[in-house]
């Protein structure tokens, strides 16, 4: 590795830690400078501006947590519905393991971001927008395969993947309101009671 | 109403609306009060803080909901099940009324701030949990009658109504991202397909 990447790296490690926990308005460019042991030119030589910066974590994040634990859950060995059970015990034992170290739950950096920017920033709602819907084309694949193997009855697979997601985010949300992660464990496997009829199968 | 009453509710008013639409860190106290019209030292008469101006926008916001829509929805001549479609078509309506307004959807605004502020103010935190309890608190009366009118086979309705509210803040997370309150329209019926059994029931 290069210097340039590793500063580059630094900067991106401070930041994603950072807007994960407090949000974007709350981080400033001095403080990642000052954690990231640069000075604040250095930061524009890679980032014109945290706009940037925070695009850049977000896709970051989502490659790490794609080829992470999402890629571990959608094992294609596993039962198709059983990975959606397996992506919900990640995610449970993912934010209990944060509030271990840090004593509070982060919750998903994705939602965080969605709800304190979308009013405000269309160029990162964008961008959190295609990140949910990555998310939601591996749950309607799931849902295709579970239809397919008659794992599950046929339902509207593209609003059932959405609808699941909602439920997901909803359930983070109310983890990180609770400052407990246990909300997950209590309601993830519900998950799966949720279904969305497709017009001719009503 | 007094020339004090009216300050205060003022000063709420505007708070209210920006607190909802754009969070709670961006907005400071100086703009609050260039846009009630008043002085900082008036503002420091009726809030010793920003914090508890926000405790206080979330009380009234949530009394707002609670005798505003929720109580239409909760009507209780509409069958138990009724009253959640009607809810979750309130809500539609609202954020679709306020995105014609602003163009841009607000989200839910205990939604919001859980998300901004869990991790960094307990105060405000056990403030927004404590509406979210309420909330469940509606849902939970809802099925416990539906059941005894036999409208639904019995369930767990302490954790089917939690997962209720999850589903419901998550689908407003996903449609404040996409800013589309088509989302809730989309994805609100299935609010009703969430179970979780109660283990005699299992």
């Amino acid at each position: 590795m290069t210097i340039a990447q590793s500063t580059r790296e630094r900067i991106i490690d401070v930041a994603k830690e950072r807007f994960h926990a407090r949000g974007y308005a709350d981080v400033g460019i001095k403080e990642i400078c000052d954690n990231a042991h640069i000075q604040k030119g250095s930061f524009y030589h890679f980032f014109p501006s945290k706009e940037d910066l925070a695009l850049t974590v977000i896709d970051e994040f989502a490659e790490d947590w794609a080829n992470g634990f999402v890629a571990e859950a959608f094992d294609p060995r596993l039962k198709p519905m059983e990975r959606i059970d397996y992506l919900i015990d990640a995610a449970y034992f993912w934010q209990k393991s944060v509030k271990e170290k840090n004593g509070k739950i982060p919750g998903c950096l994705f939602g965080n971001l969605a709800l304190e920017m979308s009013t405000k920033n269309d160029v990162l709602r964008a961008k959190l927008n295609a990140v949910f819907t990555k998310a939601k084309a591996r749950f309607k694949e799931t849902l295709e395969e579970a239809i397919d193997s008659g794992e599950i009855k046929p339902l509207n697979t593209e609003l059932t993947a959405e609808a699941m997601l909602a439920y997901l985010e909803g359930m983070i949300l109310l983890a990180k309101s609770e400052n407990d992660p246990e909300v997950l464990y209590k309601l993830g496997p519900a998950i799966k009671t949720i279904r969305i009829e497709s017009r001719e199968h009503v």
